[in-house]
């Protein structure tokens, strides 16, 4: 098995980028890809990343994030944004291109749209959100530990306005919501008062329950 | 960088698992760690893991998941639970374990437990059980690398009903809520009709936005 526990226990919520140091684009593309082939409930992917390198953009939207300077100082502003709303015409976009590229329809697949069509559109939008936002943390998951394995730091930060990041990056006219940012750069050399803290979590005991 | 594309694109949602063979513990005990190791909101790690190896309990929540043979055919079945509410307990307990684990006190780190404890508690329960979920949702993340990576097939699955799940593992009582459970095993040889067919993602053009 790799390294994938060392990766973990690497990374850390960088707190102080170094603005001079910028991640390749090899390096972005990576971490894309490893949210792009992340598992999704019905494989409906139902959310979409934004990677904000603009700095006027991304100046904006430090105001409603608490001021965090990570959004400037990283070379990188990931931002998830779901699916406000399950629509059918959301729905059939994907199981329409699954048909595509496998090249064939299939009976059980068909009725397993048809479930969806008539269980999740009738649904109310926020139900629906809620569901397609956890379905973004999945990808936020694979992020965390791509960024980690290429030695990428990065910034999980649910610290701001969603409705005012939203309005920035116009969001709401595609139908988006943002949940969560990932802000992708280099450590400073000073000033993060987090990085040589230990990371801390609960023992085995108070984090896992057998029930053999 | 690593195998973790390829990791990515080699699982697949597990539709039939080979009975006869069961994930030894180093891998379950690496899967597990992977998780317990994942980043969370404020390090709170709102959720628990439940690693159901016994027989009648998992007979008894297959018909309360749409009858999915993985349950019981898979040799482990995680069950991701998420608190069902943010308490002053939980969030004291979390920092206050920080503090013991880093063996001092810090004003920045104190200033930021009273602002949750002004925040979380007041909020109704479903807001911050919906917040808790998607945490889990980072974890189920780094639990499907983990499996891949460690060559174990899994099946991330959240057809089944929550409550009648919470019911047979008693999590109610221990203030919990069921949110995505995770069969471990290996495949099987015939029967499962999605194991040849091609993996459908929408492409970067359709899932990326570059806001340069």
């Amino acid at each position: 098995m790799s390294d994938l526990l060392q990766d973990l226990q690497w990374r850390y919520a960088t707190k102080k980028f170094d603005p001079s140091k910028t991640v390749s684009q090899e390096k972005v593309d990576f971490i894309l890809e490893a949210i792009r082939l992340s598992a999704s409930s019905s494989g409906l992917q139902p959310y979409e990343v934004l990677v904000v390198t603009n700095d006027d953009i991304r100046q904006k939207i430090v105001p409603h994030a608490w001021g965090q300077e990570q959004i400037t100082d990283a070379s990188h502003l990931l931002v998830f944004a779901a699916w406000d709303n399950y629509t059918a015409e959301r729905i059939n976009m994907m199981f329409d291109l699954v048909n595509e590229q496998r090249g064939f329809k299939n009976q059980g697949w068909e009725d397993y749209r048809n479930m969806l069509l008539n269980a999740y559109p009738q649904r109310d939008a926020q139900t629906n959100f809620e569901h397609a936002a956890r379905q973004a943390y999945i990808g936020l998951g694979s992020a965390l530990i791509a960024a980690a394995d290429a030695k990428v730091d990065s910034t999980p930060m649910e610290g701001f306005t969603p409705s005012e990041v939203d309005d920035i990056l116009g969001l709401r006219e595609k139908g988006l919501r943002s949940v969560v940012m990932l802000p992708l750069g280099y450590r400073a050399d000073e000033g993060d008062w987090l990085v040589n803290l230990k990371k801390v979590r609960r023992s085995d005991e108070d984090f896992i329950t057998q029930v053999a």
